[in-house]
């Protein structure tokens, strides 16, 4: 039978370890160096001829980097006559440059899923892509897992919160499904942040649609980035009757000055995954981790056995 | 008639200016950020529909930071509905990747021909690159200059060194086609300097092929990276007799240690061309940079002509 080998990059080591400790396989062994001129050299240091190869990257900061990173170790293992090439990305970074939101811009996150397939990927796990449409920019097999199951579980049976007087927020139009989904499992009724300008260049308005009063709120979104919007929102939840607010999200990027926010915000926790690894300045009592390990895991060995990885995606 | 527009991205603003300079264009306005993530954000401000376009930009250092803004740029130019997508890359980054040297390794040169291609470009003027096999790595159109001509004028013209008393030496095997075209120019003999490790784990020995004794010798090579060969065949050159050396690349890459050995070197002076950009920490007396926007320029008019670029190849 084809054997079955998994390499780290290095966005994401501890999650790579935890994914193959899963699995009950070593990592592969390889090195990812750069030459003097910052040139990246990768090299395999393991047979792996034959094999089904797992790569795992997430693409998150510093996205080009770990995309070139990436794209250099596919074709490594493409030469390398590998039998099949997965790309585990638990983030896919430029996901949000996914249309021409203006005259003459680039849709990156097309041309990212071009490149990897250039560069010899067969197939590709992600999970909660930002917009689902780019499963479509893909020719070769996609996988997109979600963390609503993960996080929501989290909610159910680890956070002690009384569970009969929850809402769950989305923080705007876009991501009511995904709030729906999450309200489905806690058995919750939902609300929607409705955010308009009035006029131009006049501050944002935040309107909740669904009643909050007395209630423990929990936003759902599934990147937080700058983290200006979801802490204003929670501001707005709690002004309009929230007792707490809690927030979660797959994507921790956390860029600029998030993290400040989380802390001086009314956010009460943070729960987030590790599909992008937090470094130690970007971690905060606030912020809670859940591991998509076990998930990453399952979705690559049935992958690997050629089983249906359906029953993973709801 | 078509018209012609030229862009600059972030790695030589200033020969891209110099380049439209010659042509007589201003440069196309464009604006390359970065979101809060370190995510690239391109926008087009001005109308490409149906011209020629020419994006400036090495794949220097950073490598990875260059190649992603060309390969995103790319991708906006060919969807704004330009005609033609020609990429300008004086400097051609991963170039010395452009085999397998040992096992399961990457050929990443290979790899960057493919993402250039997938990206959109239709057309690659490129300079000195690092083997001219290269070239055949591209299934699009390929204009392959080189700076010999711009380096021996220097020598010739202005120098001020006895040109009747010259030697050109190749650093190694691989550069002597360039250093024979060099010494056409300048009616020279050249040497060859013939390095071999006499057993493993012994320090190489620099054997000089050809009588430098009491000449001028110019050594020339593509790429100076980190100039620690350079410094030692000037020492070498020294100790045979040589009565001063000069050096002359095409590719400034000069990381790490390259300009305090330069600086140290018994090297008199390193002429190099403007295909990389070189920060102020990297200037010195000794590096004396000549500029190839002249010889883009003119590329760039000819391409857009559909006149024949083949007499500044040689
Ligand atoms: N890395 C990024 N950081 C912040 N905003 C981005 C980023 N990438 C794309 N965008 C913008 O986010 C918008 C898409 O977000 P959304 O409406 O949530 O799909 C687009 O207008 C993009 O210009
Ligand atoms: N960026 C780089 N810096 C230093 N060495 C490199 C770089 N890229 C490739 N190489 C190595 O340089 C060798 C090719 O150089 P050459 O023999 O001059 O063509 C290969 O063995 C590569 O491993």
């Amino acid at each position: 039978t084809t054997k079955m080998k998994i390499f780290a990059l290095n966005s994401n080591q501890k999650l790579a370890e935890e994914i193959a400790e899963h699995i009950g396989l070593p990592l592969g062994k390889s090195s990812v160096t750069h030459f003097s001129d910052g040139e990246i050299q990768i090299n395999i240091e393991e047979s792996i001829r034959g094999c089904d190869v797992f790569i795992v990257q997430s693409t998150s900061e510093p996205v080009n980097e770990n995309l070139m990173e990436l794209l250099i170790m596919i074709d490594a293992v493409k030469r390398a006559s590998a039998r099949t090439v997965n790309v585990v990305m638990p983030y896919y970074g430029y996901a949000r440059q996914d249309r021409k939101a203006r005259s003459r811009e680039p849709i990156t996150a097309k041309l990212v899923a071009n490149l990897l397939e250039t560069a010899g990927a067969t197939r590709v796990i992600a999970l909660d892509l930002h917009a689902p449409q780019i499963q479509g920019f893909f020719d070769i097999l996609i996988d997109h897992l979600v963390a609503v199951p993960l996080l929501s579980d989290y909610f159910l049976n680890d956070s002690g919160i009384d569970l009969d007087n929850v809402i769950i927020v989305s923080p705007d139009h876009g991501g009511v499904t995904r709030a729906r989904k999450m309200a489905d499992r806690l058995k919750a009724p939902i609300a929607i942040i409705d955010k308009r300008r009035p006029r131009p260049n006049v501050a944002e308005v935040m309107n909740i649609v669904g009643n909050v009063d007395g209630k423990t709120a929990i936003i759902i979104d599934d990147i937080i980035d700058t983290a200006g919007t979801i802490s204003i929102a929670a501001s707005a939840l709690v002004k309009s009757g929230a007792k707490e607010v809690y927030a979660c999200c797959t994507h921790p990027v956390l860029s600029g000055p998030a993290v400040g926010r989380i802390n001086d915000s009314v956010i009460k926790e943070l729960i987030v995954t590790n599909s992008i690894a937090l470094p130690e300045e970007k971690k905060s009592p606030k912020i809670k981790q859940l591991s998509v390990a076990k998930l990453m895991a399952e979705t690559i060995v049935r992958v690997h056995e050629q089983k249906s990885v359906s029953t993973l995606f709801d």
